[in-house]
């Protein structure tokens, strides 16, 4: 029996959470600090109600960002909660169906499933969802909405590829359903050039587009957002007063400080210089190690993908990881149909944003030797 | 045609929102400050997950407030964004029965409904819910839960006796349905002694205790939380995990220290203080020009009530006064059945805690005129 190994010493091959040297903590100190003698006498109230709860300065802001109306802003508690009521939103009914990328990010799944959706797996590939499946699913009706994540996509590290976003966004417009695209990780590009956004391609009312500051600023202050027409976002801003009024103005206030104090775009070109290496440096090891298994190379975001060929229950492997440091998180989780897909391989995620090449080369190695090895005799 | 009311004029008869006067600003800002300053390091992270993501600290706090251990709180995204979470863990199916106060706070109402319930009214009287009614409906069975404002209730202003808090747990024991207990305003009460919760009366696996900082601290960090069995508390917590992650830990740390400063108490005696006057000058004036119309005298909180009767369609009638300068809220809104309830009179919910007399008594005397016209030939 090893030692029990501390949390210090744990290599994460799990969550997407940025490394602490990609916060501008002090920075953001100053910009909270700014905001509290700047907007003292309102900061600790409820923030104003309306048409639109989301602070009018970081709607402003958000809007310069994107290079959209303000009014097709609406600002919620983090992306997944934005998620949680664009879901609401768009599902008509208490059963619905919506298709999504087969991986795809596990919390969106959970989301989709407790409102009552029918998640419908469409395979994703190196260059994005596969449109030649997706359009054969469409034969048998349209979904509620799709729901993709097009750059640098979470879990595989696939991006989307130009035509296929224009096929993806005419395959909408014909069959007349709505997208949902999730861009967490769209600024991370560490090579290459930047696609549009689905919702720059298509009708403002065709796509509804979710963004976070939490990749690209920091996560604590809870700031996702959606892009969409306004007529969308007034309908996401009612259903959020409704749930939990509106995110608290003092963190959208420090938001819109930092875009305002152009410490968002530097903050930007320091992460994309700080994860660059760190991303190049993954895939040599990751390529060195599982070869062929490796199934994207990302260039940019947190995440490469493998999909490795095994006889083991995944619950063992992921246990045994553990008890050898290793922190995995669960590959079947992020399908759509779990069971489906759990037989013959093990899908890993692999974040590489905060892990060295030689963290990341023992992480890998336990997997291999895990994936290896027959479980029949395990506890 | 009188000259067009800026928003400064307005006597709002609306809202539950603290005055300014009682948000000890300057002390939050002097928290929010050391908070930075001890925790730069985590602050803008994401919280740290686990079995509950509320921050340790906070849970410390308001356990020590409650006199429960820290493992029964559950801490969330404001009072509403927890009862939302506390609804859907409740609703075991995508249709449910709530029992609620006729009237009862509007948005709860509205939380309910959409999560997929069929609310039924309880009718309140001066010393709360109507017992012997909930008696006679149990007969037809027993609620997915039952959601009650016990204390200085919104909108009524009414309080539910000792009697009846002891009568309402045997109900609920009996009949086997668990109680959602809501109580923001508890912490204000200017007259009188305070009775226990009926989390306090009850078994912990029988109530869930919704309490908020808006009205004792701030709304601006937007804490609510609940008071649970540790197992509901954990159950919240993954799926307030799943839907949001977890609130800001700069609010939530920001509301521990307040606590720890010992802010929170000196704010309870201040408001206090501050509101007992104007809650006596607006008793007064409500009985003089109300009479018998005037439901309650609260002892507490923020809100009286009348039932007025009238020919009046509430529409017109809230029309007419905001063209006056009095900002009304829709009275059939606090009831689950609306058009019921809405034949021969106004509910006029009052909101004495930002008014001076004179303003209370113009805003009142307005109602009056407008709900004693008739309206067949207003435009």
């Amino acid at each position: 029996m090893t030692q029990p190994i501390g949390e210090r010493d744990l290599i994460q091959l799990s969550r997407g959470v940025p490394p602490v040297e990609a916060i501008p903590t002090a920075e953001l100190c100053r910009q909270t600090v700014e905001v509290l003698s700047e907007f003292s006498g309102s900061i600790f109230q409820y923030a104003p109600m309306g048409r639109n709860p989301g602070d009018v300065h970081l709607r402003e802001e958000l809007g310069q960002f994107h290079g959209v109306e303000p009014d097709r802003l609406f600002v919620g508690n983090g992306s997944l909660q934005v998620l949680d009521l664009v879901t609401a939103h768009l599902a008509r009914d208490s059963h619905f169906e919506v298709f999504a990328e087969a991986p795809t990010y596990d919390r969106a799944l959970r989301i989709f499933e407790r409102r009552g959706a029918k998640v419908l797996g469409i395979p994703i590939e190196g260059d994005g969802i596969d449109i030649d499946y997706l359009r054969r699913q469409l034969k048998s009706g349209a979904p509620a909405f799709l729901y993709t994540i097009p750059d640098f996509q979470n879990p595989t590290g696939a991006t989307l590829s130009i035509d296929k976003r224009h096929a993806l966004v005419a395959l909408a417009e014909e069959h007349g359903f709505p997208i949902v695209e999730d861009i967490p990780y769209r600024g991370l590009r560490y090579v290459g050039s930047t696609p549009p956004t689905l919702g720059e391609l298509a009708n403002p009312a065709r796509v509804i587009t979710i963004g976070s500051l939490s990749k690209i600023l920091c996560p604590g202050l809870r700031i996702g957002y959606a892009i969409s027409d306004p007529s969308t976002s007034s309908d996401l801003a009612a259903l959020a007063e409704d749930t939990y009024l509106s995110p608290p103005l003092l963190c959208q206030k420090v938001a819109a400080k930092s875009f305002a104090a152009g410490l968002v775009h530097a903050n930007l070109v320091r992460v994309r210089d700080l994860l660059r290496p760190r991303h190049d440096a993954a895939v040599t090891v990751a390529r060195e190690i599982l070869g062929d298994a490796l199934l994207t190379v990302p260039g940019g975001g947190y995440f490469m993908s493998a999909r490795i060929p095994t006889y083991a229950e995944e619950s063992e492997l992921l246990a045994a990881a553990r008890a050898e440091g290793v922190v995995l998180t669960s590959g079947r989780a992020f399908y759509p149909n779990a069971s489906a897909e759990a037989t013959g391989h093990f899908f890993l995620r692999i974040p590489f944003q905060s892990l060295t090449p030689q963290q990341l080369a023992f992480g890998l190695r336990k997997v291999l030797e895990f994936t290896e090895r027959r479980w029949a005799c395990v506890a």
